[in-house]
């Protein structure tokens, strides 16, 4: 039986959490059932395939999602929290779907750092969780991905956030520009081209300059093709975490996140001066579920 | 009759110039037939084909080349000529093929404002043009492309150059990311939006960062879709124009290329408080083929 299920439901994947009566995740399943994967809008049928047991065996569970399911390209649209958001904002408006028995965390939306409008869909309950799992009211939090997430929280409140594109960002530039012809195709990640990377970040002339470097680094065979993609990976980086850290002033920065994604980022976080200290993303996401499903009052805690 | 036959032979396409005794240009053609739309090494054949008929009017008249045709993947690898460069420095380091009768310009290469290795091939040839077009030893200029190039000229000679990936870059991130989804396929050039752009490049937060609000600015309708590509275009060309003017400190900036690369251009460099005038790139070329030819005392001025 389960007090809750829970999925944090994006673009690509979506991730389901089964709950017991503690707020302990019993189960956890992961599919390619991303909103982008679901045709015609059937994500009904998509929830059924992916936890339809789960509801079967425990018909009074209450069903919480996040994530671009959400959005306005999702299953229905939860409207923007303001800032600060709280907890309790976020649990205050959820958007029920089947007579209350499926409800959708809503995203949040600000200002980021240039006074540009900037969204979250999913982050803002992962944050709640890895708030949690760290132990503190307060702190900064990087949430690498394609579009990375910088997130400040004070007192248990969502002040300030920032979106990169950095990830999206390397795929097109190493797959449709010309930096990708000297990169051999099955190269491992390398530490030293990624330092190289991050420290030419830090160096005059802008990204757009610096990315010409990708090439002539290369041309003149100072880089190899093997490492090349690295070092693209750390300029990147260094040109996301660098503002990053200038806007966002604590000295401990906390990396929500896959090991995969987050091992990069702790190199550059470190390499800017800052403590970084890693939190799985899933255990994040889901003990942020369970939080915001016990203060809508959906589960006893 | 021809004293001399010129060739700005570049990736994509090539410009072929035919010059009378006193080096004026009495004929111009344009072909697709860069060196990537060569096969099989066949450059000899291509050059038969554009300029075969001017060549059998004037067997004796010298053929100069520039641009990409002297790369690694060009017809034979011209060696880059170090900074700072005269144009004597190039004229004295011609690569001569096909016994003499036709020769290679070689490029430039140097330290971009980064400290990496950075290279032009056919820009020095424009550059050296467009010095005696506007009736200057000394001055920065822009030259926008798929690879934007930045020059300083000192008492006729190139002492610093950078590149910036700009063109290319616009290219990738419109075409091969989230960024392209919202905008209109045929959008004509939004002068407002271009100007948001070119601000928002000024704001804190990084190129990276700026760029998703070309999706956020999009969402909420503060810009149509037939004017985010101009938006994006903007904020690219501010990422490249704020850098290179705080590195290239003269307070007029000549940008050498075609009026329709250049027109952006003039407007950002307005945008950030540098004099832009224009040169057009083929006129360019063409004056610094003849000038190159004359210091190499192919032709006689």
């Amino acid at each position: 039986v389960s007090a809750l299920i829970g999925l944090d439901w994006g673009t690509t994947n979506a991730r389901a959490f089964r709950f017991d009566a503690e707020g302990a995740v019993s189960e956890r399943r992961e599919a390619t059932r991303g909103i982008l994967n679901v045709e015609g809008g059937r994500f009904a049928d998509a929830l059924a395939e992916m936890v339809g047991d789960w509801r079967r065996a425990s018909p009074a569970a209450p069903i919480l999602l996040c994530g671009m399911i959400g959005s306005r390209q999702g299953w229905r649209e939860a409207p923007y929290v303001g800032l600060p958001a709280a907890e309790a904002d976020l649990a205050g408006r959820l958007v029920a779907i089947e007579d209350g028995a499926i409800r959708i965390v809503p995203g949040v939306s600000g200002e980021g750092l240039s006074g540009a409008p900037d969204v979250i869909r999913g982050e803002e309950t992962q944050i709640f969780g890895a708030l949690e799992l760290i132990g503190a009211r307060s702190g900064t939090f990087c949430m690498p991905g394609s579009h990375s997430k910088w997130v400040e929280m004070r007192d248990g409140r969502l002040v300030r956030f920032a979106t990169f594109l950095t990830g999206e960002s390397f795929a097109a530039l190493k797959d449709h520009t010309i930096l990708g012809r000297l990169m051999s195709d099955a190269a491992a990640h390398d530490p030293d081209a990624f330092a190289a990377g991050l420290a030419r970040a830090r160096a005059p002339g802008g990204l757009l300059h610096h990315l010409f470097s990708v090439r002539s680094e290369g041309l003149f065979n100072r880089i190899g093709g093997d490492a090349l993609a690295s070092f693209l990976s750390g300029l990147l980086l260094g040109h996301e975490v660098q503002p990053a850290i200038a806007a966002f002033a604590s000295k401990d920065v906390t990396i929500v996140g896959s090991a995969a994604l987050a091992a990069p980022y702790v190199s550059a976080i470190d390499a800017f001066e800052r403590r970084p200290r890693h939190v799985a993303g899933d255990d994040a996401v889901a003990r942020g579920l369970w939080r915001i499903a016990t203060a809508a009052r959906l589960v006893r805690s």
